[in-house]
């Protein structure tokens, strides 16, 4: 039987776990975190992601049996157990290290709050104060999620978006726009999503000419993440 | 004996320990860490400071007999046994809280890495992204340590200079434009002194018509904070 040549073959002691394995053999990439984008040696521009949704991510699937690459702007976390992390900084060190990575993965699931603007032009020296106001000129960073779906249209590509309002119209728009397969949409501001151990979110995915939304209410990051990871599952 | 009644009142076992609280009575008011200045709900402009220095100050100056009151930005770090903590996030937030318990201090030490300007306007909603490149208007933030030095001149008043060149050049003039009785100079930059836990300064101090210059090596930010502490002590 196929199933006892799998189980010796693992050396998989319970039966059970192997019906919980979904994405065994699969290779998930994850980007998750936020980027800092330097303004000169000291200041930069960041944003309130803490990682925390996409590090339990991350972890789920891993605990699902997949190869996790996790590729990590500056967060107060640890790694997940077995997961492969990549450090970057900005949003372009994110985007370069991503795509390099891309073609190894069967399942692409952007988390990362990634800046889409950094500083035309970083100072080498520490900007002096002066009682002028000034301007900081801003340039428009690569787009990691638009950039992967479309180089690696074979790749089941996963976006977030982060939304103050409008959250359900913002997210369909942003899934159109860059090609994504499946979409999670939170609403964020004081006191909701980042930095928070709890979530409430809208998925929507792809289906053929329709899209299928499920609502899951609050719950902490760590189920809400197994929640995603089995819609995933299901649909990639 | 005066001694012996400071030791009854204290319950101060080790008669030692009275020599060595040099600040007993007196009441020292730190700032410290970076602050954060909103863009809009998620996104903000900070620094590269972990609050560490500040942090080590505060917990050299109780140890020294001080009360220690402690105006902190975002930081990873406990509050000290015993010191009177005001967390804040944004420059003005820390402006307004500083001021407003300035009289009750005979020290005051801003170690903070306050940001020197913010978004002229913080957006209600997040900034939906666009093609285009854009600009960003930075206001000038209020000067917490000028207005202190300014404000109540019988305060002893300490700054921090955190340079990328010229060190001891900009520290002095730092130090004459905002009214300083001292100031301490770091140098920051790739690897150095934020988000490290070792530091070398230089140490300038208000003589008269002359300035005294106090070199001390690299060393752990704990021990480097015991030793300002202790030229503060000594010239306050």
């Amino acid at each position: 039987q196929l199933t006892d040549v799998l189980l010796s073959l693992e050396n998989i002691e319970d039966p059970k776990d192997l019906t919980e394995k979904p994405l065994a053999g699969k290779t998930v990439l994850l980007t998750a975190g936020p980027t800092r984008e330097a303004i000169d040696p000291v200041r930069y521009i960041t944003n309130r992601s803490s990682g925390k949704m996409g590090y339990a991510i991350a972890s789920a699937a891993q605990n699902m049996g997949a190869k996790v690459i996790l590729v990590s702007g500056p967060v107060a976390l640890e790694a997940p157990n077995g997961v492969e992390r990549h450090l970057v900084e900005s949003a372009k060190e994110m985007h370069a290290k991503t795509l390099s990575l891309a073609d190894k993965a069967d399942i692409f699931i952007a988390t990362a709050a990634v800046a889409d603007y950094s500083p035309a032009n970083i100072a080498d020296q520490k900007i002096k104060k002066s009682e002028d106001d000034l301007s900081l000129k801003l340039a428009y960073n690569p787009d990691i999620l638009f950039d992967v779906s479309h180089q690696f249209p074979n790749l089941f590509s996963v976006g977030f978006a982060a939304e103050t309002e409008h959250l359900v119209e913002h997210a369909k728009a942003k899934m159109q726009r860059k090609k994504l397969d499946m979409i999670v949409a939170n609403h964020v501001g004081a006191n909701k999503a980042f930095d928070k151990d709890t979530n409430q979110v809208e998925i929507i995915v792809k289906d053929g000419d329709h899209d299928k939304q499920i609502s899951i209410p609050e719950m902490d990051k760590s189920e809400l993440a197994f929640k995603i990871m089995n819609v995933i599952a299901e649909n990639a």
